[in-house]
């Protein structure tokens, strides 16, 4: 034929519709067997993907999170007052904060010679000799000048070293701990921005009536007062968990979860924050657990400098903020449903194995699925003809093809 | 049959390729309907799927980035010069860093007693009896002795407390804000690795001819000069829309955001990052709003220590690193290529719904499509009826088929 | 009919199973084809997906960790003894802790004028009318008095500059980097959490016999002590391939990788970190490189406040965890199982595909695939016995097939 009508026919070809034939079987327990795997499959869809896991909005989990702290309290240590610029580190309230409970103070420690802490392997001695000069022992405080001297008011004596004297291990002195911190309050700013959907809240109620009265006097509690982000020492300790008095021993780090669940498909009001607490170091039968740290303070006198030691246990909070914001989207939509749909076409494959294995007799089934070209054609396949022929108008024909049935 | 032919008949089998049968129909409308929903198929997985979301690459979204900022310029309050080292906290110049732009200075603050400040609840007294000796409140600054003292110079009277002498509420200098600030720069280095293509890139320009003169000169300014990581203050807040002096009024944080977009398909050199900047916290009808720190210097004399409590107003500068990098790769293709072949499936369940529920003028089509063993026989299918026949009872008549099939 | 009988028809419909009809062709070629990408795909998915990509695990990679450092050592600087109090901050021990190798020291600043640097553009003079008053040059150390003096002990002038006097420029005094600080040990104790299966890993063994004295003697080696969280900061380098004398010269961020890939169908105990050292500032080629801050020690004499500020060259090390944990679920294993089966239905196009455009020799696969209804039945048909039975033997004998269709 010439290439018009070859043009004609493939144009004519395109605009055909083609779908598979289908085979229909009246067997119940098949039927049976099928509906129940779509049952599920859809089942599954429906409830576990759209409305559990929301599969129909577009999501954002890692937004944008700015933390400010700020603590606030005093305590008295002995006749010296403590305020929140002497026991928080550091000053400038990002998301990690520690707070001092309890100190080992090393007052006017001086660069110097004095003697070795007795517990450092081969620090007692009788003789000079003992003492190997220049050696530094990394378990020891400093380097030995290889002498000998007594232990500070002690009888016996330890090798000399050059270090900050006097020595932490001998003169620290402990101070008991902040029992009042119990009741000091850490104040937590958190704002959050979605980039996707330029979604940006914040864990305060802004527009609060008289809101700075209320900052000022509540305390967070789930129940009571779920948006003041004020949070006492002692509760946050008690919500991780953990005795404040072994806090105060060992000091510890507590981590403050600050989770937001935004569903943006609802009112914006609804997206506030819940706080979760944890202690986040490891403790249990651990060699070394807590949280403990050391800082000096350094003075100078008559051009010499000297220095008062603070060995610090305390809480450091993380503050850690988790989000996840979802809002109706068309693509995630249609594509989940295609899964879906295109899900439901794996029950065939099971039905079809198990018809053509446990159901089929003497393969009625399988002839009628398979049409197999090597098989010898039964006689009806050879009038098959007619039946087609009159089909064959289409359904714009469909009055004469009638016609014809008749 | 014997076991060696169906062992051969088995394996010829398997060599056997099933193909779906399929019915073609020749109705314009329907062909419409199935272009045009295959075309929307087709059109959205190659312009959004592949062209715009790349799902062609492998893609990283959480390298690993290191910042490293420092900061420059000096600023004079009243005769007194302030450097970095001075306005800059913390020193050690990590991804937060924040700038004071304004200070409230206490001066000579000593342990000991003075008088509480009047604002705070029950400080005011006339007689010591309305002082609870030892009670600390929490508003407070202090512990109270019992005493009820003149305030400072004034007439009036309040509690005595136990502090640092004297309270800031009363003492403290309000120093100008740093206006020359607005001049001062960050340097802002930032070095990211994706590890799973293993690239490694700056946002400073390697090999740049005297770089390090240009270095010294540069300030960032997104058209004139992007590889330039030196930063006014004033173009971040200008950037952020925040007024400078407002800044200086009540502090607060800025995220600069790195955003590092690579497409590894590319030139290596074509990864630069942009940047953004926004105020993180939020401040609009906010109670407490804006950025502020307290931090003191410790000082001694004849034993006796002493300190200067500051507290800073400034900016906190939070440096975000957001990274995607993006490279060929024959899985996800597949993948991709497969989700969408199949997808295109979909439209025949559309299509054959359409069909048969509003097309199909009595059920020509469905009577093709479904080859179904109950229609009572037309004259063609005669011949077929003892086996179809018998199947319509499925196969718990097979008994009775078998019968009839001899 | 009635209602009643269209609904019974329907309820019955309802039971129907539907398969697709299907068409065998016994083509080796074809066959062999099919087999093989069949094979492919199936191998992908049980291989890639399953195997290697753990597709039946339900993962997480966002863990919850907490990071605590500490640092220990001494080391002679002169004949004065630097304990970590004053080489390492910030003292808190976050995830990110530095330590100085080297020092700049300027002893004694004081607030007042001096003679600005004669490197600063603009500042040498000979007479006081070059230097403007109240300048205050960006790269110079402070604002301009308008005098121009002497340089320091030099016979030269620059102008007088008001800024902490003596300037570092001129006043500082290089200290020799801390050659012993190879020897300094990093603590790096890390808790990681995930959320999703509750499950709690440390980097410490618990219960380890007499641990603490191993944690005292122990130091980081991958095949001698993986246990052990102790690290030398020469260990480090090495690993990083960075020379130590060159990290002390310039200084450098360094990257402590935590690596954390646990598998939880497997024992707890397998769940164990791997660590790895990486440098994470760009250093080759760049103008300005290395690692460097400034602080300062504020002293007071006689109500004078002086400083010592420090210029220090150090290692600063981020500790980074990564986390991934799978535990098997039976969601996701199903999903890909049936993403599995359905993609292997991606072989039929290809094939049909083939078999329509290679193979199909006079169109006899076509015709029988597709059930078209325009086609006037050609004779062919009719007699589709003999030309089906000759296509059994496959496309090799299509000649024949060829012969008997005349």
């Amino acid at each position: 034929m010439g290439l018009l009508e070859f043009i004609k026919d493939y144009f004519l070809g395109f605009w055909d519709y083609e779908t598979p034939k289908v085979m229909v079987v009246k067997n119940q327990k098949l039927g049976v067997i099928y509906r129940g795997v779509q049952f599920l499959v859809i089942t599954y869809f429906i409830w576990y993907v759209f409305i559990s896991q929301k599969a129909y909005q577009d999501s954002e989990t890692r937004p944008e999170s700015s933390v400010y702290t700020k603590m606030k309290g005093t305590a008295l240590q002995g006749d010296h007052i403590l305020d929140m610029v002497e026991y928080v580190r550091p000053s400038e309230g990002g998301d990690v904060i520690s707070t001092i409970l309890r100190r080992e103070v090393t007052h006017n420690q001086r660069q110097g010679t004095c003697a070795e802490h007795f517990t450092v392997p081969r620090a007692n001695c009788s003789k000079d000799a003992d003492c190997i000069s220049g050696e530094v022992n990394f378990d020891g405080n400093g380097q030995r000048t290889g002498r000998c001297v007594p232990y500070y008011n002690q009888t016996f004596k330890t090798c000399e070293i050059q270090t900050w004297c006097p020595i932490e291990d001998y003169a620290a002195i402990w101070e008991p701990a902040l029992a009042e911190a119990i009741n000091f309050t850490v104040y937590i700013k958190n704002a959050i921005h979605f980039p996707k959907f330029k979604v940006l809240r914040g864990n305060i109620k802004p527009n609060k009536r008289n809101g700075q009265k209320y900052l000022n006097k509540c305390h967070y509690n789930e129940k009571k007062h779920p948006y003041c982000p004020i949070f006492r020492l002692g509760y946050i300790a008690e919500q991780a968990r953990e005795k404040f008095s072994e806090l105060c021993r060992t000091g510890g780090v507590i981590g403050v979860f600050i989770n937001w669940k935004c569903d943006l498909d609802l009112d914006p009001s609804e997206c506030t924050p819940t706080y979760s607490f944890r202690r986040l170091d490891l403790r249990k039968n651990l060699p070394s657990s807590g949280y403990n740290f050391r800082f000096a303070k350094y003075y100078s006198k008559d051009g010499e400098e000297f220095r008062t030691l603070i060995k610090a246990f305390g809480i450091r909070l993380d503050v850690i903020v988790h989000g996840h914001a979802g809002r109706f989207s068309i693509i995630p939509t249609i594509i989940n449903t295609v899964t879906a749909m295109t899900s439901v076409g794996i029950c065939s494959i099971i039905c079809d194995w198990i018809m053509l294995t446990f159901i089929d007799k003497n393969d009625i089934y399988s002839d009628r699925k398979f049409d197999d070209d090597s098989k010898v054609p039964s006689p009806s396949q050879l009038l098959t003809v007619p039946t087609e022929f009159t089909i064959s108008y289409g359904s714009n024909h469909s009055d004469l093809s009638e016609g014809v049935a008749l």
